[in-house]
């Protein structure tokens, strides 16, 4: 029966049947349960699986990873990877090879994938904008330049742009994102499937300085953090027609200017049930907020600032992790009660966590150590250590499901 | 380059390397935009692929599939499909073939599967119980029986047990299921990773017949429907200590005993917000139910007896088909307004309807038109039609990373 199967193998190979794969390939798998952890230092991603909790390859050669981020195909194959160096890589988890690189713009800081999964776009901060590729060629289908700034390039001649921050996908294949240069929100609507050039709506006057962003799980509530002074921008995607309107008043530095050793991750909200847990800026705390009201309901004494506050999937725990000197460690809050239930210590400089699907584990990168730590999240055990070279952002292949991610 | 690929392949055929693999394997691919469509008359499944739209093969051999259901593991390659004749398959996404297939009862209702992905749940109806798989080899690890009744089963010479409904999966690997004829909910708690037998939790006098039962998408409440009585039962899972308790006493049939064509599925049940969208039992009305307090706080009037009430993933929409006579369309909510934003007339016996992931778009099956109808959620356009052998449940691998599904 077997040797039968090799026959038929061996015939369909000799006629011609390599042309659509590679050796690598050859081992069918399935994706759902893999992930990418970023290298940065050596600027390559080791690949892993949940399901055995190792990592099974290594890929190098993607350039500069600081601050590097990761969406994934609609199919869970490909993994894109935005590097900071404007570097767009798509990474093939079956063959565990780099399928395509473009080096799409000078420094770049973030992107998203389209809710019906065909684009893929890199916002921009050299020389600002947003650019937008077919997922499976990379081929440039859309160029969205930003706002012109009175400045002027020294390269070009020509006057720069607003660098471009916090971009996402958005239901109705839109791509929401906020100008640091020139205060704005733009939601840039690619609904219309006979073209490839989008509809701009532009938000002005939305706040000095956002700085990063975060959309909410379900899709409609878009909110910039502002660099620039204290309060955030609130975009209601359902009712653009509404404008962006400020909310948490306080929210930022505040009078006293605190120093704030890093700012924190707004893509590391967590919302569970009706209430957001926020993570201060330059003050140790988590902030509680009704996300009807959009006010502020609660704050949680933390012992550092914050960086990531990220919710386990079902939302009966928040986990937090700070900035230096307290990055060796991670909190670990009960959404209930708003009490402390662990603090966890696994060592030098935590950079990020991320979790299984369906929540059983955490993955919690160590970076100084070269670790990275899994954790059991139902006793707060830790149940496994790999190896990885300075690891940074962990990704797993579920956020292709999921919105805004 | 190429040649030397198949150099090597052929090599590596040869030494043995066809052991792990089957034929139908060799073309690599991931599953993550896959799906299963059952098609109940022939004991059969399409496979299909929800990037193309389109089928790709097609698998018979399944055995009793009317009300079938289907979960899928972890790394979204295999679908366990649940079959009325007590039939559990373990299909292979990827081989498009049947990998495993017990007969673990007469007669089932449904499944679940755990949230590491270890184990199968199969709840029966005959002999009654749960019986627990192992995922990978559909090996039995647990076997729960059901409470005993007075009643004496003729060709076992024991007392009958039980019939289980209701049946989901928790986070802490727990399943929950109801118990018809005993009215009761039972947790099997599998967190003990030492060992293959649950801690059991018995909930009785819960409510008289629990007939089914969901879960809630952050896998916090179980609520089970009643068919002796109107209410139903709640059971808060991240409290089991205060016991099961009743909400919506006028939900169910109600005094005047309306003819009811067909009990509604509760697994529909869409939950948009910090609102419920619930089809009334009997009457032509989607209830919509506040779930911090448990309470209704409106009836949308629809144009028959609701049986999935399914919410957008985004929670903008809920779509609701219907029973006899009015089982020819599907209307659609919006969740804001209330209103009904329209009527789609997809044609005979509409039966089940899957969102895509990220909602771009959802599958309609039409059983007697042998159809299935997809359309654009954003337009509410017919982009596709494809063809099936009386299609009627219809499950995407995106499952695989949600609680309760």
């Amino acid at each position: 029966m077997m040797f039968r199967h090799c026959t038929a193998i061996v015939v369909s190979l000799l006629l011609g049947g390599c042309t659509t794969f590679s050796l690598n390939a050859i081992i069918p798998r399935a994706t759902g349960d893999l992930g990418v952890v970023i290298e940065r230092a050596s600027g390559s991603v080791q690949l892993v699986d949940t399901s055995d909790q190792r990592a099974f390859a290594s890929v190098s050669g993607l350039g500069d990873l600081s601050h590097a981020s990761v969406v994934f195909s609609r199919d869970e194959r490909f993994a894109y990877v935005f590097g900071r160096d404007g570097g767009l890589t798509k990474l093939d988890l079956l063959t565990s090879a780099i399928d395509r690189r473009v080096i799409q713009s000078g420094n770049s800081i973030g992107g998203a994938i389209s809710q019906d999964g065909r684009r893929v776009a890199v916002s921009n901060y050299t020389p600002g904008g947003v650019r937008v590729f077919d997922s499976d060629t990379l081929d440039l289908v859309a160029d969205i330049p930003a706002t012109q700034l009175s400045a002027i390039d020294e390269k070009t001649g020509k006057p720069k742009q607003a660098r471009v921050v916090g971009l996402v996908d958005a239901p109705g294949n839109r791509f929401v994102f906020s100008l640091f240069d020139s205060n704005e929100i733009w939601i840039a609507d690619f609904s219309d499937r006979s073209t490839d050039q989008p509809v701009i709506t532009r938000f002005e006057d939305i706040g000095r300085q956002p700085y990063d962003a975060l959309i909410t799980p379900d899709g409609r509530y878009y909110i910039a953090g502002l660099f620039g002074e204290d309060g955030m921008a609130l975009l209601d995607l359902w009712h653009p027609e509404q404008g962006v309107r400020r909310i948490l008043p306080d929210y930022g530095r505040g009078q006293q200017k605190l120093p704030v050793y890093k700012m924190p991750h707004l893509e590391g909200w967590a919302i569970a049930g009706n209430r957001a847990f926020i993570p201060a800026v330059g003050r140790h705390s988590v902030l509680v907020m009704n996300i009807d009201s959009w006010e502020q309901v609660a704050e949680i004494p933390v012992q550092g600032q914050p960086v990531f506050v990220m919710a386990r999937p079902d939302g009966r725990q928040v986990w937090v992790n700070f900035a230096f000197p307290k990055n060796n460690s991670v909190q670990v809050i009960d959404t209930e009660s708003l009490a402390i239930n662990q603090t966890l210590s696994p060592g030098k400089a935590v950079l990020h966590m991320e979790f299984t699907p369906r929540g059983e584990q955490v993955w919690v990168s160590v970076r100084d150590d070269g670790k990275i730590h899994i954790y059991d999240t139902d006793t707060l055990q830790l149940d496994k250590v790999l190896s990885a070279e300075s690891p940074s952002g962990i990704f797993f292949t579920a956020r292709a499901h999921r919105i805004g991610l």
